[in-house]
């Protein structure tokens, strides 16, 4: 074991999960999830099913760890089905297809994101937003899952999954394989709302909270050809926005920056999950701006004056994730513009350690799960 | 004085307001305004300027009683100049015009909205929409005119106004001057949000709240060739939603009624000036809906979901009357499809009786001053 790594918590044998229908055929898959709200995360074994015609095995190397996959093993949101592998940002490369399988191929490196279903038939999937399924997507962990006898789906902390080919992402080569797994959820959830309105080259786009989420939308902003303001709560932060492109840093408890950024901006990509006034950022936007809120408060935000939308015809929006073909597009934008996230690679083992750092904020900018610490050190590639 | 109109206040004579940098000139026009908070609207004679290069000089004949007329001269807002004469419906024949004036002669039926300046060069104003000027538009009323000596603006209960001719509005002969009059707030209010969303044949409109501007938004929605859907918190209104074209009525405390509405709408129309929980109506929206509010409570509205703005892509969004081309379009759209608004005629007497019925919610759905009752019956066309 590496120094300084904490010592994994005491577990007489790994648990092991049956997430197939059947286990005929199926693989089993080493783990790290919770096995209740305070268990934090421990070694787990998942059974991952044979692939069928349509599916892709994959062979995961890197997972990040999203803040949702802290709250999500906690039960914070909810009671989840434990025990519970979390990760929905993974990249991996194929080891098997499924005989209808046309466009992946062993050895080929993919991704997978928040989703691996959706009904598929509704105007939203249909429309290749699939994760607006009015049916509910099929979340990559946590979800339970029709399409294969309604077990529940487990996520990447794991060393391999086994997901249908519409919902598996092609990872270009150009982009390192760590750095590029928080696009699959940090991403696309900032690209696709900065899509969706459209900006270009010259628009002023601001961001508030420079965490994981932030400050992609810092580094796909720039890349769009935006003039970027990052607004902090922190000076401290101010170098580092800076680092990340940023053109402009505003203090947003200075009323007078605030006051001097009035009506500069055209859109703004909120990533703070605590409830916060949003009234002093509607006043920086212009005519027609929008500010889309990505981060969901467990409490009530402060109410929004109508007044400021009304005066400047702006929109107070939300944004989910993004839909399939658009990840892709995502993807190859990143790829194009050189754009991966800025990450620190844990092992499994610092697993409950990265999550206590991340609830603290103290991650520049996303923790990476190594997959190949999962197995025991005599099955690694490396021993 | 007809039986059953109150008797005005008494005055021993007119106050006489100076409208203009220079009276020479200036002409007296009867008018009815405020003097106080709560003075309510009594007899006033205001000067109007005599007609510059580019200005109308207009023959009042009707204007619209607008909910805002009575915040503004209550000082319910802000503390207006006093006396103020509101109103900002006006409909009227051009008696004169200046001399750069091509585009209108004397006898044409026109009409004047909320605003009758804007600073004409910030980039609000060259894209036309001037009521988002961002030095601040020159309201009808009670507002300070840089372009005459800063005089305050006096509105249309009034026998005439003088306008420059960039602010100043065709309405078609094919609409009745009188039920035309509120088109220039409450039609426009409603059609310009419509329009900015793009509404066309086969969207789904809702409209929350059934007064002057809801029952112009469902007149305006249908013209528009919408599927509309009235949400109201009272069943007395079902009857009267439906006359006015609604093809659904929701009562919105009815929590069985607001589920069958889920996903059905595509745009929202929000015309209630008092908090309001708003997420109900979210949960209405289809995917990439928007609700936008047009109302100004003077309370904190209750806060809004994020996560319901999220999971649907949804806009919370304000909109602000309407831009001149903007508004010249809808009266032409008006025309065509012959739409006006549901009107009560007033006399000049009945002014503070019909505030109060406005304040209370009893009219169906606007009342409109017959500006001909503002002279003495000796000087009336019909004495």
């Amino acid at each position: 074991m590496t120094p300084g790594r904490p010592v994994p918590p005491p577990l007489a044998k790994p648990i092991t999960l049956d997430t197939s229908e059947s286990r005929t055929g199926s693989t089993l898959a080493a783990a790290y999830g919770a096995t209740s709200p305070d268990s934090g995360l421990v070694p787990l074994t998942v059974a991952r099913r044979a692939p069928k015609e349509d599916d892709v095995e994959i062979a995961i190397e890197f997972c990040g760890l999203c803040h949702s996959d802290v709250h999500a093993t906690r039960g914070e949101w909810r009671v989840p089905p434990y025990p519970l592998v979390p990760g929905h940002e993974i990249v991996g490369r194929v080891t098997r297809v499924g005989g209808a399988v046309q466009d992946f191929a062993p050895g080929d490196r993919v991704g997978v994101g928040c989703l691996v279903d959706s009904c598929r038939e509704c105007e939203s999937c249909l429309d290749g937003l699939e994760q607006y399924c009015e049916r509910g997507n099929i979340g990559t962990y946590g979800a339970v899952d029709p399409r294969n006898g309604d077990s529940v789906t487990q996520g990447g902390y794991s060393t391999s999954v086994v997901v249908d080919r519409r919902f598996v992402l092609r990872v270009p080569d150009a982009l390192d394989a760590a750095a590029a797994a928080p696009l699959l959820c940090a991403g696309i959830t900032t690209y696709s709302p900065l899509r969706y309105f459209d900006v270009e080259e010259g628009d002023s786009v601001g961001v508030v909270g420079l965490g994981g989420l932030g400050h992609m939308a810092v580094k796909i902003a720039k890349a769009m050809g935006a003039d970027v303001t990052v607004f902090t709560t922190s000076e401290s932060k101010f170098d580092a926005a800076r680092a990340l492109g940023a053109d402009h840093v505003v203090l947003s408890k200075d009323a007078d920056a605030m006051e001097a950024a009035n009506r500069s901006i055209d859109v703004i990509i909120d990533t703070v999950a605590a409830p916060h006034d949003l009234n002093p950022y509607f006043r920086t936007l212009r005519l027609d701006g929008a500010l889309f809120q990505l981060g969901l408060p467990a409490e009530d935000m402060p109410p929004v004056s109508p007044g400021l939308l009304i005066r400047r015809r702006l929109a107070y929006a939300g944004s989910l994730i993004g839909g399939i073909e658009e990840t892709q597009e995502m993807l190859d934008f990143c790829a194009e513009h050189g754009v991966v996230s800025d990450i620190e690679v844990v092992a499994a083992e610092q697993l409950n350690e990265a999550y206590d750092r991340m609830v603290a904020g103290d991650v520049k900018y996303r923790f990476v799960l190594d997959t190949a610490t999962l197995q025991e050190p005599s099955e690694r590639a490396d021993a």
